[in-house]
């Protein structure tokens, strides 16, 4: 094994990124160091990449990005117990400091410390990553490595349908970035009846109506709520969740929500968003949930199980397969929506 | 419209039932009356007929049992404002007092002054049958007839598969009887992923395999435990739904349930069961429910959707359709466990 | 009895109320007629006083106002069963349907068709009133005739500080009218530890401080923030009650609350409110609660429950008693903030 | 500082225990050696010093038992980062594996590989204890020193009262043991309403009175269930809290009830109890909950909160104070119920 892989760095606090040679990580006494089978795009990645105003105030380069991936575990430190090398491993990235408050009562997710492997340190856009071993994933063979490489935001995606009571209920999904998309999936799986998707990327719409939901709407054309509220009689949805972090979609998915339901919140807007309080929260008898992250570990179980029982078909979803040396093409595919998730080979070239 | 009706009548506090013209039931300002498309058979039917302990204790003869059932309005009282001829319906068959502490917090399903239509008042073995305003359920056309007409134990199963969790989870289910096969058709639409039917009636395990549950167990032959830990990687299942009210299953189900499951029960044991607490509730962390008939009516509207949405395939339980007239025959099939869901058609024969 | 009685009267669509003799009114087979003994005057009788823009868009003149009281039974119709004359009752005033989804799911309390006693129909503000037998609260004699007049608006703090875990846990309460004065007492008698009340209004700060929170501070001086955070460790507050329904109360709210805290808003903004959703719900994994009502009728229960056991003292908060010949000037005193809650007395003169 | 201690010794499989010198114990890289400045016993070392069945089964002598204490750190692994020397310190004496699917989705407190310091490994009943860094619980100076050793059952007072809603209900409780007799304080603490003690030792049911509840009831001689019914109504309570493990205790429970009440178990019965599901389990609509330990670390946070807010006086529970080498005589008292909760200095005498 040579010293030195080759890897996405983010060299400077400016535009884009290098494709190059970089030394292989050290590991210490509990981490687990990793070899990239695949490794998946992120919108995060996107905005490390075109360095926007969150990505100036957050990342510190040089870094190598990459928070989505799954390998084959091949050396670990004294301490390690619970892997061997070859194991078919993936990793929750957010490394939660397990002294605070939320990670001593389950609440981990949303550490008061959490470091994100990737974004704070160095990630899986390379051909070796290390792990602490708390955050490695064991993966059963029998799941697919391109779906084994996206757990991270598939885990978004279950943890936010999973977040209340789905089954038998209407959902209505604002935003079918990948999330949004994996959600119709997961909502289907777990027992959502009627699906209303919602997105005013054509691209994008066009990945949904593969997802099956009852119906795909652009809410630049369609008038979203008749249709939901004639399919609903009267109603509205049981259920939104809300994955486009947008003004006008947040305050559409309030008022398409029945009386008494539930708002589960991924999307992250840029800015302030104004809302109707009193119509749309205090009278309705709304539930609105902040989600971030993944429960860990209960949703890393959950998905697994789903995935392992063949409850989701997520292929419509993965749109580009590239090799690392093609780093920046395939962030010109995803910032104009043509490409949904992109899959990324180590190896130089694909 | 004559004013005579045929029904199956419980004559008197003995063994057996007549099929007999009797009056046309008169209904009150707040009823409906509802011409019987189809009613179908329930195990308290067998109770009522076999005249069991039980039946003795609770029936006051002469009765018309039955209280699953699917029908035409065809009049109502002056104060009935929600329903109109000709509509296709259903209905709760517990009438709620409306007024004790449990009906007037949203827990009408355990009502203290509960009276059943069908047990403590005429039901649906007959052409017509009387039910208040407030417990009829109106149906989408789109139902098929024969599900309508078994929205009451597919309710029963409803009511327990969603009591909790039960996405991504692993489930067993003892008791294979009609309430228990639906349940494996319920659990698997709301994501359930593995599922185990245990069931030792040897007809009841062959229904079982046609709602493709992943195991059939029998546990008078296989080795329920070690397949159940084999399976679960030895931790257990999830979720318990108890559905044969038997010590044996009882004792068996808590062996198998993991360390902070849920146990739903609804099979109800003819006398007291001896548990293992400390082992098998306390130091395992287990929640327990007791289920007791339909959430009224989250779990009409929960049915509903479940059916609409075309999630549920419920064609192996009803295993015999029988005219009003062979109601000994259908009594004869059910004791042995040879049928399953029996239908009734009111007219004299099918 | 004579067939007229004094109310207050909203004779038309202007400022001001009248206060003269009107019909008593008639009742029907499942009413209650009530004499009124006490009734207690809301921020929403000031609106409509004021005839301000929520008032002209729903109140249709005359009207008598007026939706907290207790009083005793003097009639009832024919089929009304669980009432006596003589009874000492207060009742819930939103009148729901009963016959929507959330009516039939046990969350009449946001009906869709909802109609509010004093609001959409004659109120409490006069020597009777009338109230559907099924909205009747018995009370027992041994709660006091004043508390059982402010039931309403005790049953809205109820509802909001048991929307959630409260036990062992900090609260901050964001407005200090009668409602959020009462949160306070309930929140210490369920447990709650440190309570911060937060006030702009002098007069109800010192109302606040007889209510004994942990700190009662006025957010145009004192630095909420960082007195929240000192007095938490760095975590903030685990659960919200927002009581002002004030921009700049809300903002500030979700600042001070710990990440996965609880936030009940009961307070009506009169206009949408800008928030900062990702810091502030989705990083924070925050659940939001609208709340509205009583909850029929699990509020009506626990406030029983509580005051029968003594464990509120809400002398504080009723600052003010007169006859309802002076209701312009209670209306005056309730402007300003030096009065909190005013008790009326139907008889002309206190 | 001497590299002997005195401590409490189990030397042998045998009935008895010895008051002797120990090297003071070893501490490895993520572990903190306590001084321990006030332990106390649980009916567990009873079961140890006699030597019963269980114990036979569990342990393995040599062992020094002692799993309730407070203390001071004196030193710790060079991994440790969270205490310094001269903390004020508790601990969670359950260790859990940190691997397991309960230990890594929150669920801890029913670890399936869980050790216990002072039953699995050498306990607090000694001059010097090891605690791993991970459970270790910084005290608030303000906690009385009395209360800091206790906070293990405290604990699991409050795992089992907070397991549920509390606020503003009818609680029972059976069995009054120091952990039932906590509950009493703590369940009054958070807004519980009617309390009903149920004890048949006369000892305890005199402490009892000290902790305040409404009734402290004698199975053998009151009439439980009719003082019960009485008293709610004819409903019965809403939470049954059970603590004390005895078949008797437990079918009263059951009984006393009402209709979808809440039964929280903790005691643990020594062989298997009969019960009558169908009245008392299914038809009741009853939710049963095994509580195990205390939950890690809410359990903590939560009774943290509730001692420093002076919620609890618990004074009435420590009826003794002993020296380590009266160990034997307090395991006498225990015996008889004539103590209840023995704190134990670790000084030769008192």
């Amino acid at each position: 094994m040579s010293d030195t892989m080759l890897a996405v760095v983010k060299p400077e606090a400016a535009h884009g990124a290098e494709v190059r040679d970089v030394k292989i990580p050290t590991y210490g006494r509990t981490d687990v160091l990793v070899k990239v089978k695949v490794a998946s795009i992120c919108g995060t990645d996107l905005h490390i990449y075109q360095w926007d105003k969150w990505a100036q105030g957050r990342i510190h380069p040089p870094l190598i990005p990459g928070h989505e991936f799954c390998g084959e575990v091949v050396a670990f430190g004294d301490e390690v117990t619970s892997v061997k090398a070859g194991d078919f491993v993936s990793a929750e990235m957010h490394v939660a400091c397990g002294k605070c408050l939320q990670c001593r009562t389950g609440e981990s997710h949303i550490c008061q410390h959490v470091k994100i492997i990737g974004v704070d340190a160095n990630g899986a856009f390379a051909e070796y990553v290390v792990i602490p071993e708390s955050n490695i994933w064991q993966l059963d063979p029998a799941i697919p490595q391109d779906y084994a490489s996206i757990l991270d935001p598939l885990g978004n995606a279950v943890h936010t349908v999973l977040a209340g009571d789905i089954a038998a209920k209407s959902v209505a999904i604002t935003g079918c970035g990948p999330i949004g998309l994996f959600s119709i999936a997961v909502a289907r799986a777990c027992g959502a009846t009627e699906i209303f998707a919602v997105e005013v990327n054509e691209h994008r719409r066009r990945i949904a109506e593969q997802m099956k939901p009852d119906f795909v709407l652009d809410p630049t054309k369609d008038d979203v709520y008749h249709v939901v509220m004639d399919s609903t009689g009267g109603t509205g949805v049981d259920v939104l969740l809300e994955m486009a972090g947008r003004s006008e979609a947040i305050r559409l998915g309030f008022r398409i929500l029945r009386l008494g339901g539930r708002i589960s919140m991924l999307g992250i807007p840029s800015k302030p968003v104004e809302l109707n309080f009193a119509e749309d929260v205090i009278f309705k008898g709304a539930t609105i949930q902040g989600i971030n992250g993944r429960r860990m570990y209960q949703t890393w179980y959950q998905m697994t199980a789903l995935l392992k029982d063949g409850k989701l078909d997520l292929h419509p979803v993965i749109t580009d397969r590239i090799g690392m040396t093609d780093f920046a093409k395939g962030m010109e595919r995803l910032k104009t929506g043509v490409a949904s998730k992109i899959l990324v080979s180590p190896n130089g070239s694909q």
